[in-house]
């Protein structure tokens, strides 16, 4: 069953919302086993609508419209419709009472152009609104299945779960389900990921595999089509298997997961306590992890000492070590991980400190040089050193992630050591 | 001048990402006067590729595709133009010397899916990527002007910002010139700001004003249509003028001015030094703060105190006081903001502590709770209380945000009162 989205609306065209419907209508069509081939956004403008409905018909075996249901001149997904189907709009007259019912529980007059809001194609079936006013409609033609949701998603996504899902299912030849698990990778690039997994991405059958890439990160989506979910996740199991028996180390998560949240499961599951020292990121590695819920029984401190008298004074870096070596160095991002280490008295120190740009370059410390320094209570990992390209936004986001990649490294080393050790 | 937008990717058809490209074109588009009347998202299909791109050809005088052109199989945005277009794909030998570069300076082998990337249509101009390795495409056909750009955000937007939008702009019809320029609020609400300026708002003639209202903020969009950029300027002046007039002590920027770039200009100007202590926000205000190119010489320090801990040793909160009031208090944010500032030396200090959620709320301290103290080398401001409402990714926000405006009215204050000492 392939489905068609259309979201009326020109304050989509303008920007000014962010089309989150489309996301949310996709994910949950995706798990009932409906294929997506197009959405699309028109703005309020009936001949548009009418034609976005017209394409649609020819393509698409359920069209799902979201918007342009309200009471003002500029709503007319309705009207077009109608236009559409060559049939007339008539008056339903229980959303014409839950519209009235719905104003006088308010204590408010319904002004006339509410009424609107409760005509529907001849022929069609109103969806009850319990969060608003505008119906939802459903309508079936020539063995199409269409239906026009509200806009505001609040009022739209109970009636995708309560009926339009609900219907299609029952629809559905033979309960066919659609099953996705992404894994989440660092510290491998795309193209390498893709090269390592060519086999398993040409082999496109029932079971898929493509990789997408995004700031410092590569994700994998192993899909599945089958009779339900169990027998896809049964699909998807020996896939995953073979992609992690061969980078399986680069793996970090599934899902919604986060290199973050990777982080932080691992310091709850060694039950170690964080110090963070960063210069040239400026408390992003510490906003990042500070996204992660329960983060606060582990981050110990977070420290920004872009000055070189905080990083003397707060962080006991020796003020000769940074005369020697300069504030942007191995030596001084070593010493940092361990001043914060022991200030904090934790269990992990990590440190960050290079050069954001866009000044205060040099040919020996050229923008984009950051330096990622560990300390355990044993004593400092060696530091690494990165030259990355990119403006300050870029450097900061790439040094922040690979301060994650060593930390989440450091972890599962300390975890292996330990699991050696008992 | 009418745009069509085309969105490339199966993650997004399967709701695997939210389509924030979407929203980023479609407001740059409108603030250079560009109308968009249809957005389509298309999966990984050569064919419904190519069918969306002839769609777009008749009813669209720019086409903007964004994903698709990076180096894996199911990237075929670019072969798809190629076809439509009936033209043969050729290497373009500068963006090929970039990608192999590109790899050369990390240190890794570049697979050779990845020179796929360096193809472009014949006659087609390639749009260099300096973030990434997939350059854009720009290709003229009978009178259209298509653009093919890399999915990943922070490769697209550079290139919206410094080669579609000058493109476009070189291109609108002459004595049509559009000219916008975007006020930027801080501390008023949409619909107080829309009251205020109704009979602005509601006189839309050659000069247009509408407000846009975005996490903790609001714009405002005056836009001009006139033979020349001049006479659109000048027409915007008296407009802008009279707003100003109305409501310009909330506006803290113009364009892409940023809530943080404000303070960091402001402690420019007075000479400030700043010192931040987090707990709440984990980091984010130091990270929005850094995002600033030049902070270093003003932000002396910034401390993420979770812990009690820290913020008895580094920040020197009585520990009586903590037990007394507990963390998340109006007392121990004063405490909090002194100390950071009698830390670092610093001329003016503010802290926040607040409860983030999701886990932690009592009645007495609810999630979204939040405290904002300022300490000057003068003392202590009243600290203000906020109670946010939203989740974890929220409240940080959100409570970042708030410090900002208190950073900024704080300053703006001291500045005037040095005038009037002067």
């Amino acid at each position: 069953m392939i489905a068609e989205l259309i979201f009326a609306g020109t304050e989509l065209l303008l920007g000014q919302i962010l089309n989150t419907n489309a996301q949310f209508l996709s994910l949950r069509l995706a798990e009932v086993g409906v294929d997506v081939y197009h959405q699309t956004v028109v703005g309020d403008n009936s001949g548009r609508i009418e034609e976005c409905f017209r394409l649609a018909l020819t393509r698409a075996d359920v069209i799902i419209a979201s918007g342009g249901l309200g009471p003002t001149t500029d709503d007319m997904t309705r009207e077009a419709l109608a236009q559409v189907l060559c049939r007339e709009l008539v008056v339903d007259q229980p959303s014409l009472e839950h519209i009235r019912s719905f104003f006088a529980q308010r204590g408010r007059v319904m002004t006339s152009n509410n009424a609107k809001q409760a005509m529907i194609p001849a022929g069609g079936r109103a969806i009850a609104n319990r969060l608003g006013t505008a119906p939802g409609v459903a309508v079936e033609h020539e063995g199409k299945l269409i239906f026009l949701l509200p806009g505001p998603p609040f009022e739209m996504e109970p009636m995708v779960r309560e009926d339009v899902l609900p219907s299609l299912a029952s629809r559905q030849p033979q309960g066919r389900v659609i099953v996705s698990r992404v894994l989440r990778f660092c510290d491998i690039g795309e193209s390498e990921l893709e090269t390592r997994l060519a086999d398993l991405i040409a082999a496109q059958s029932l079971t898929t595999v493509a990789p997408l890439a995004s700031l410092g990160e590569v994700s994998l989506r192993l899909t599945a089509k089958a009779a339900g979910r169990a027998q896809a996740m049964e699909m998807i199991a020996p896939l995953e298997a073979e992609v992690r028996a061969r980078v399986g180390q680069y793996i970090y998560g599934i899902d919604s997961d986060t290199l973050a949240g990777a982080v932080v499961g691992l310091l709850a599951r060694r039950g170690f306590s964080l110090a963070v020292a960063e210069s040239c990121t400026g408390g992003l590695l510490s906003h990042l992890l500070t996204e992660v819920p329960g983060v606060s029984a582990h981050l110990r401190l977070a420290v920004v000492s872009y000055s070189n008298e905080a990083k003397r004074d707060l962080l006991g870096v020796p003020e000769a070590l940074i005369a020697r070596h300069g504030a942007v160095s191995a030596p001084v991002c070593a010493a940092m991980a361990r001043g914060v280490l022991e200030r904090a008295s934790a269990d992990l120190g990590v440190a960050i400190t290079g050069l954001a740009g866009p000044g205060g370059g040099t040919p020996a410390t050229p923008v984009g040089l950051v330096h990622i320094g560990l300390c355990g209570t044993d004593g400092e990992r060696p530091v690494r050193s990165h030259r990355f390209t990119g403006n300050r936004w870029m450097v900061k986001r790439r040094a922040a992630q690979q301060a994650l990649v060593a930390l989440r490294g450091e972890l599962m080393a300390a975890a292996e050591g330990s699991a050696r050790d008992a």
